[in-house]
């Protein structure tokens, strides 16, 4: 019988395209092709054309590489931002994660993501150039790295570091310690290490 | 500050269309769509277009209600299936868990759900008048009633059992009992007890 396991090749062709996504296995892809064959065409419609238009009329902000759907993004262009500072961050989502805090009124760079020799990915695949061109160029007070706490973002920092350290700005980087709602017990011991050696005073905590 | 958590309304579109997806959430939905982004043009109208098109052109079996891409399924259309046995599942998924075992030989009947007043499905939402057209206008033997275990699934089963025992045809169920690799220790009270009632010749069983 040369029946395989897909009644349709339309249907095994949507289920694949959606098991390329992260995360998503055979069976769970299935469960949303169906789940959308039950929708109305105009939604389904909708969905991929969603999909389809994000990806041909995204922008990238031309002066920090965030997403956007004009050519200079809402933060760049905002002169109540503080455009003397500029924290660097690993992508797109990292901006969302900060903006969300309400805690930081500068701009920002987004490197595109962050070396890694295991990957292939290299200082030349990053946004790095720009950055210390705007170091070089614009009239910044704090560059501030804010990149993951793995050994490839310390690689990165580092390298950021070096690079910018010829220029006339301060390179700062976002506090490391145990988190708020951590009790010291389960934290880990490079963490709480780190938070014991980097201790500040009591006043300035709060 | 006017500034939202997306960056962009083209983003946020389409992370609204991703999270109506059952069992996806709004930072998986990010997730999914960041990862997109970062295919190439072609790859992403690729998989928005196979969605469409699946629910553009998609077929249901005039016969089986199995979808299909043609109007007579491969299982319908195949002269070496069993024409007098219909198996009778609820959906789509359920025809290809059977196919996949290779153990079923006739064809199936589609119903398109289950009988649930709390969901408010009624006998006339699903397909069942065609599946009793079936028994009464066909040269049939068997009727394997293939349905969820389920309080909603029995309350169907014994609907259409009712409705199809006036015709000159069998209907069966599938058995029920404790499944190949499970420990009675570990077995619901129910399933165990019925499958000491519904004991059977061992050298049946094997």
């Amino acid at each position: 019988m040369n029946y395989t396991s897909f009644p349709s090749k339309l249907l095994e062709n949507a289920v694949s395209e959606f098991s390329n996504l992260p995360g998503i296995g055979r069976k769970t892809a299935l469960r949303l092709v169906l789940h959308l064959l039950n929708q109305s065409k105009e939604e389904v419609s909708n969905f991929g054309n969603a999909v389809i238009k994000l990806r041909e009329e995204i922008k990238h902000c031309k002066s920090c590489y965030n997403i956007s759907d004009t050519n200079v993004c809402d933060i760049c262009a905002n002169p109540r931002r503080d455009k003397t500072t500029i924290c660097v961050v690993e992508s797109i989502r990292d901006v969302m994660s900060i903006e969300r805090t309400h805690q930081y009124n500068g701009i920002y760079h987004v490197l595109g993501g962050i070396i890694s020799p295991m990957d292939g990915i290299g200082p030349s695949d990053l946004r790095i150039q720009p950055l210390i061109d705007k170091a070089e160029q614009e009239d910044l007070t704090e560059i501030i790295l804010a990149l993951s706490t793995t050994m490839e973002g310390d690689t990165t920092n580092f390298y950021l570091y070096k690079k910018l350290k010829p220029h006339q700005v301060a390179v700062t980087t976002i506090a490391r310690g145990i988190s708020v709602g951590d009790e010291l017990e389960y934290t880990d011991e490079i963490t709480l290490g780190r938070s014991i050696l980097n201790r500040m005073p009591f006043d300035k905590s709060l």
